[in-house]
C-alpha cells in the first residue's frame, strides 16, 4: 500500500486557480503556466522592471524572493519584510500573482498578505513544522522537491500539506544532487511522467536551479514541457550580470523571449492551453 | 584546458552517415534518427517480426543484443555467434543498418562483419582495452555514457576511440545511478545541451534503460528530443511480456507507433529531419 | 579562501563541558563520550529504564526524542511536551545530561528548559532560521549532518549557529544518501579526518542512522573511534523489538554493554579519556 | 532468494594462502594482511626501492601496476610487460608475493607469470569477459568493488569468478562516488561488516584510493581493521612528491612505519594476526 493516501491519483487531476491583482490563471493537465521573474528582490526598481518585462513576455506569474534560504550566513539573505512590500507593489502594478518563499513559521501571515502562491523551497521540503502549519491555510503553495528527496519522500511532504485541509499543492522538480558537477544539479525529468501516474496533483519543473546555467535553460524548459510539466518556473533577470544571486543561470529578456516562443509552439504541440 | 582534444567541439558539427543494406541514414545535429528493436536477439522469428515492426513503423537502424553484459552469471547471456547470424539475416530481409554491442576484445572481428554501428555499453564505457581496439577501426561506435561516469570521463572516453583514428563516435545518454530508485536510473536530461555545447559529436538518448518502465519511454523520449537530442535508441518488443530481458522497459508496435508519430512532429517543429 | 570563518582550524580545538544535574563531562579532542538512549521518548516507564540502563553501562549523556521528524504526516510524531517533562525527569533521577531534538524555533524555550545539548536534526541541518535562533543561545549544539550536505554546507551551517555567538557546536555525522540501498544510509567515515583538519569543533559519529541496522553498529562505532571521532551516538532500548520507532538499528542492555567494553579498550589505546 | 550462492555465507569463512618467493601469507577471518607498494611500477629502481621499503616495514605483499586504466588516453598507462618484469625481479629480491592488475583478457598469461594475485579494478568490476578467464585460473582474484556498484552487484562478480572455479576471491572496498567531492571518493565503511554476514570472502580495504588524501590514509585504514577488515591495501612510495600517479595519496616511509606502528597495536587488540 502506498504510504500517502490524499497525494495519491484517483481519476481526476487537480487543476489549481491562481488569482492575482485582475484576472486569473490555472495550474495543471492541460496548462501550460509560467511562473518568471528574479530570484531575489532586489529594489523597487529592479522588480518592477522584471515584473513587466515577464508580464509583457507572457508569464503568468511573477516570482521573486524575500526571504531567502543562503548556504553561507554571511550571504545577502533577501530584503525580507520589506520585499514583500515590493512583491506587493508589483503585484498591483501589473496583476501578475506572485510566488514567493517562506522560511520561517512565524514569517506565514506576513508572507500571505502578499503572495498569492507561497513557494516552500528544497531545503525546506522536510520542515515539517512548516508544512503543518501551510496546512492549515487557505493559499495554493508550491512545493519544491528536497535536492535530496525521494519521490516518496517528496509525495509525502504533500500529504503533510494536505492532511491539514490544504489541497492546493503543486509539485516543482528542481534538480537533484547527484555525482555530476559540471551542472549544479540533475535535473530528473523522468519524475515528471512518474507523478502524473502516481499523483493528481500539478507538476512543473524549475530549469534554472537545476541546471544552473542560463545557456540550459531553454532546452531543458522545452524537455520538461514536452515530458508532460505542467508549467515552468524561470529565472528572469533585466541585467543577469549584475544580479545579486543566480546571476548565471538567470535569463535576459531576449532569452526568455525566445524561450517563451518556443514554449508557445510546443505547448500548442501538446495541446495545452497556454 | 580542456583534458579532451579531438571531442571537443571547434565550430562544426560531426554528422554520421550509417550505411545499411539498402540505403544509409545520417545522425547528427538537424537529424532525428530512431534505433529501435529487441534488447536481446531471441529466435530467428522473434528477431526478424520485430525488425519487419520497426522498420514498417519508422525507425532507421535496428538494435538487437547477441552478447548481453548480465549482472549475474546465471542470467541469459545472449545467443553469441548465432545471434549475429541472426542479425545479418534481419539486415539482409529489412535493409536495416544494424547496431549490437561488443563486450570482448576477441568478438570484435566478427561483431564488425555484421554490425553498421558497433556499441560499447554502459559497464565497458572504462574498458580502455576496448576503446583502443575499436579506435582503430572503420566503423561507427555507439558509446553509451557509463552509469555513473561524469561527462568528463565520457568526453575521454570518446577520446580514446578518436585518439586512435576513429572519429565515427556517437554519445548515447542511458541515464546515470542516483539515490532515486523508484526508476531504473536517472535520465540527464541537461547533458544534452550540455554536450550540444562542450562537443561536436552527435548525442542520443536511450529512454527505455534511462527509465526501465515502458509507460516513461515516450515522455522521455520526446524530452530528449526537445532538448535538442540527434535520435533515440528504442526497446520495441512485439511482445514485451514474453522477453527474455527488460520486458518492463520494452515497446510494444502499439505503443512504438504512437511515439514515432509524436516524435516527428516534434522533429517538424525542431526543423529535423527525420 | 574557505566560506566559513568562525569554524575553520586555527590551531586549538575546542572543548566543551556538558553538565547534567550531577556532574558533567567533556567533548572534544582528547576524549571519548558516549551519548546513548531510545530514538524516542515513549513512556515514563520505558525512558527511565533506558536512562538507568545506559549510565549503569557508563554512557554519559542521556538521548531521547520528544519532537520527532517523520516522513509521513501519519507516522508517531513523538510525546512533544509530555516527552520534554519526562526526559527532565530521567535527569534527575540519573544525573546524566539530556540531548533532545528542537524542530521548530517556537520550541526552542521549552525544550531549553530540559536539554543540556540541543540537537539539530539531519533534516533540519538547512534550517537557517532554526540555526540562527539557536546561534543566540547560551547552549551546546549538536548539528547533525544534512544527509546529502557535503562538508562545507555542513561547517556553514556551524557558521550560522557560531556566527550568532554560540561556540557550542558539535558535529555529527550520521550517515549520506547514496546509490547503495542495503544500508539505510553510509556512513562517511573519511569526515572524521576531514572535519578534524578543517575545523576545531568536535566530531562525532551516530552509527545507528547510519547504518539502520543493529549489527552494523558495533563495528562501525568502532571505527568511528579508530578513525579519530570524539565520541558517538547510539540507540538503545531496552527491548528494540517493541520500540515506537528505529527498532530495528537499537541495541538493547547486551549488546550496548559489549560496545561499551570494545570501546573502552579502543580509546585506551587512542589514549583517549572516557 | 539472494541472487548468488558460491559467494554466500555458508557457516565457514574462507581463508586464502598467498604463497610468494620464499614464503606465505594468509588472508581472511583472524588476519590482519597488508598489502603495500607504488600506484604504478615506474623504473627498476624505484620498485626495488619500494619493495624494500614495505618489507622492512612488515608488509606482506607488494602492490605495483604494470598495466594501469587511466581516464585519459594521454596519461601514462604504465610499463606494461616490462612493469611486469620489473615486479619479477621485485618477487626474486624481496620474496614478496606480488599483486597487480589485469585489463585485458588477452594479458592474463603474462600477469599469471608474475602474480601472485591478481587485481580486477574498479572500472573492470563488470567487466564479464575478464571475469570468466579469470574464474578459470587457479590464482587468488582481489576483487575491487566497482566505483559505484551496489554490493549485490559486487557480490555477483564474484560469483562470476566462483561459477568457473575460481574459490580464491578476495574482496577490497575502494571507496564509492558519491555526492561529496572534497575526497576522491567516499569509503563506504559500512560494507564491512556487512560483506562479513552476507558473503564468507575475505574483506580489505583499499584507504588511499578511497579518500584521494595521503593524510587520511591512516586513519581510515585504522577505521577499517576495527571495523573488521581483514586487511589494507596502501599506496606507498619512496618520494610521492615525484609518483607518476597517484603521489597525493601515498604515504612515504615514515608515514607508513606510523600507519603499521598503530595498525599492529589494533590487530592485536581485536585479536587478529598480522
Amino acid at each position: 500500500m502506498k504510504p500517502y493516501r490524499l497525494a495519491a491519483r484517483d481519476g481526476k487531476d487537480t487543476i489549481i486557480e491562481i488569482v492575482g491583482n485582475d484576472g486569473s490563471c490555472l495550474i495543471g493537465e492541460g496548462y501550460c503556466t509560467i511562473i518568471a521573474g528574479p530570484c531575489a528582490v532586489e529594489s523597487e526598481d529592479s522588480i518592477l522592471t522584471a515584473a513587466r518585462l515577464v508580464k509583457e513576455l507572457g508569464a503568468h506569474i511573477l516570482r521573486g524572493g524575500a526571504f531567502k534560504p543562503r548556504t553561507s550566513p554571511y550571504s545577502f539573505p533577501g530584503l525580507g519584510v520589506h520585499g514583500l512590500e515590493l512583491l506587493a507593489l508589483a503585484r498591483k502594478e501589473t496583476g501578475l500573482p506572485i510566488v514567493t518563499e517562506v522560511l520561517d513559521v512565524r514569517d506565514i501571515d506576513r508572507v500571505l498578505e502578499v503572495a498569492d502562491i507561497v513557494q516552500v523551497g528544497s531545503r525546506n521540503m522536510h520542515n515539517y513544522p512548516l508544512l503543518r502549519e501551510l496546512s492549515r491555510c487557505k493559499i495554493p503553495v508550491l512545493l519544491k522537491r528536497g535536492y535530496a528527496a525521494t519521490v516518496e519522500e517528496w509525495l509525502l511532504a504533500a500529504e503533510y500539506l494536505m492532511a491539514g485541509g490544504n489541497e492546493q499543492v503543486i509539485l516543482c522538480e528542481r534538480g537533484i544532487r547527484t555525482f555530476e558537477n559540471m551542472t549544479r544539479n540533475t535535473v530528473d525529468i523522468g519524475v515528471v511522467p512518474l507523478l502524473k501516474e502516481l499523483s493528481h496533483l500539478p507538476v512543473i519543473v524549475d530549469p534554472s536551479h537545476a541546471t544552473g546555467k542560463w545557456q540550459m535553460v531553454r532546452p531543458v524548459a522545452k524537455a520538461a514541457i514536452a515530458a508532460g510539466a505542467d508549467g515552468l518556473m524561470i529565472e528572469v533577470h533585466p541585467h543577469p550580470e549584475t544580479a545579486l544571486s543566480d546571476g548565471e543561470q538567470s535569463l535576459n529578456g531576449g532569452n526568455f523571449s525566445r524561450l517563451m516562443d518556443e514554449i508557445r509552439a510546443l505547448a500548442r504541440l501538446e495541446g495545452k492551453k497556454m
